[in-house]
């Protein structure tokens, strides 16, 4: 069976994160991506946080594995005209430009459309690509201040960030769902189309709940601390806890298990209640005997012991209890990349899993300009002026 | 133009978050979302933090907008036929059962094949279904302390969440991907699957880069605080800062404008530097003048400040900020949806933007089994069937 995206080619003139996640997701489905570069220069991800001895950046791995290299002068003339013509062989385009630049620069929707009527042409933003901030750029940090996450994230006294580079990685994720929205529709109804998502309306699209719950509620939440913003209202146990050792996350204690989990923490589980009922009955008077119940054992053993009796408990994992953990390998959440020194390299993959068709990460990044012969070649041009482009430095 | 995914049908067992984001995300691309819920129960969506005069929490209405509603007792021999028979019309099904709960009361993934062989089936679970903890059910913030971002998020002292509930948020939106790429590979290849994410799966997808640099780099990150754990290495000025009245975020400033960013704070941009080194060189020694020169002004007159000179810059923005925001309005991120007694209700609409066809949302979410009775006209049931099924209690 061949890969879910088989013969979807993508021309990829993403960099930096939130762009290169989309495309990166949709090789580990197995399209072809052709990332483009600035030749002698290349996606500025190659260089963020190098670790010694590998030919890679984990950032660039993470966001950029699977893919074929070109470098094209894309300001150029004749790099345009090379781009176009790929292009016009390609299924989808993916940019994370300013909005604005890539029609500049005649490498926008309309260009290549008037080359392949049925592109699908991706493109991710700061803010949205209408509105008053329309043609602004934004990293990362700015989606995530912008989208309220940072109103509630961490403890009172400051602005906390979600913990991770959520606003770029997110806006990606949901680039690859827009890409995939384009081709079900060209499929389906024949016509190609620009797409978008912006790294501002992620955001909110993240927290649907919790921002209609002020836009209707009325009333602002408090820091999330170590649990849920708006479900400290109902009373529920929902956070973490330190033990022994480590800590862990309880949520959603109640129904017919509240009197096992009491047993186990040796705590009162005062008078019986209606299963149901005491799902979202307020809890809060208990939280001081759990607290204190939690201190006598360790993560690991709290884990183990409320597993073992269907009770929903997680430990707080390190990224060293992730990169370790059986559950991760054993659904393809880890993968081992074999980089170019065949080297195997603990790395991240797929969070999907499709059963018919297989998900495979598709090997490591690319080296700066690795397949621009190979793919110029694909594309119908000769030997001859692709030497001349490379002495001109177009390619 | 029909909406992307017109004609599309899908029959949809899911409650709580999880499954709900995924549907309403396809909703909003136009597909036709059947929601199927236990007679005089419902989802318990319907119930989380009700806000009085409203027919809908803001919890149903984020999840389960635009969605048509049907009461069926699946637990019963009659009610699995009805929806065995109702599946068999539809292109997907998507549920967040426990794994194997689906299977296990005959309307799992072969129950539906063997009534339509293209199906696209599609689940979320906890911890992905492999593995040691496969059988294992799990909420929002189970994943968020499983996949690593609770060991990062916030300051020292705690385990803290990443502010809102993102762990079943970015299942959905994932698992919407996962709808679609079943969706482009049925089209092209002509067969259906069973396609699956996960809570724990897709906080490793969020948080790629961050892991990988662990796995590759080996040092576990400190906490991110105000800003990113990694990225704190390379000196860049990244993160939250107090002004004279709220809180700006600044990220990435360098280059050629590093010049007009220290003269609008009326700081010494130092010796002149080459404009690519500068963006990544250290800056932490000019933090302390950085935060004393911000609480000159307030966020706003910053961030319209910064603004002007094209540098990147946002507020914190709170809950208020982002429902009362123009941006947000402009680009169909907040929406008006009209409730079933014609108020116009602010809420989140789609992060979507397809430029030829509309991303348009559905209208409020239905009321328990409003449309029992029409879908199940609709795909043949006669009238008197129904009249005994009711009775019963089966619908």
């Amino acid at each position: 069976m061949p890969a879910p995206l088989d013969g979807i080619k993508v021309l990829d003139f993403t960099r930096f994160q939130a762009g290169p996640t989309a495309t990166v997701l949709l090789s580990d489905l197995g399209a072809d991506i052709v990332k483009v570069e600035i030749p002698g220069q290349g996606d500025q991800g190659r260089y963020i946080h190098a670790v010694e001895g590998l030919s890679a950046t984990p950032y660039f791995i993470a966001h950029d594995r699977g893919k074929r290299g070109i470098t094209v002068d894309f300001r150029s003339p004749q790099g345009k005209e090379i781009l176009l013509k790929i292009g016009a062989g390609c299924d989808v385009i993916v940019e994370n430009f300013r909005p604005g630049y890539a029609d500049k620069i005649g490498l926008g929707y309309e260009a290549f459309r008037a080359r392949n009527e049925v592109i699908v042409y991706a493109a991710v933003s700061a803010y949205g690509e209408d509105g008053p901030l329309g043609n602004l750029t934004g990293f990362d940090i700015h989606g995530q201040a912008m989208g309220g996450i940072m109103s509630v994230a961490g403890d009172d006294g400051a602005s906390y960030t979600a913990g991770a580079a959520i606003g770029d990685q997110l806006a990606g994720m949901t680039l690859a769902s827009a890409v995939l929205g384009g081709l079900v529709a060209r499929e389906r109804q024949g016509h190609g189309q620009k797409v978008t998502v912006s790294l501002y309306g992620c955001q909110l699209a993240l927290q649907s709940w919790e921002i209609n719950q002020y836009a209707l509620g009325g009333s602002l939440p408090p820091k999330a601390k170590t649990g849920h913003p708006q479900l400290h209202k109902t009373g529920m146990i929902w956070g973490s806890f330190p033990t022994k050792e480590g800590d862990v996350v309880l949520g959603g204690v109640g129904g017919a298990r509240w009197q096992i989990f009491c047993e186990l923490l040796g705590i009162d589980p005062g008078p019986d209640v209606d299963p149901r009922a005491s799902f979202i009955r307020d809890k809060s008077a208990f939280i001081p005997a759990i607290r204190k119940g939690l201190l006598k054992r360790t993560a690991d053993e709290w884990v183990r012991l409320f597993r073992d009796q269907d009770l929903m408990i997680s430990k707080v994992n390190t990224y060293a209890d992730v990169v370790d953990d059986p559950q991760a390998w054993a659904n393809g959440y880890m993968i081992e990349l074999e980089d170019p020194n065949g080297r195997k390299l603990p790395v991240v993959g797929s969070p999907f899993r499709f059963y018919a068709n297989p998900v495979k990460p598709q090997g490591p990044p690319p080296e700066l300009g690795q397949h621009t012969e190979e793919v110029l070649i694909e594309c119908g041009f000769g030997w001859e002026e692709i030497a001349s482009w490379r002495d001109q430095g177009i390619i």
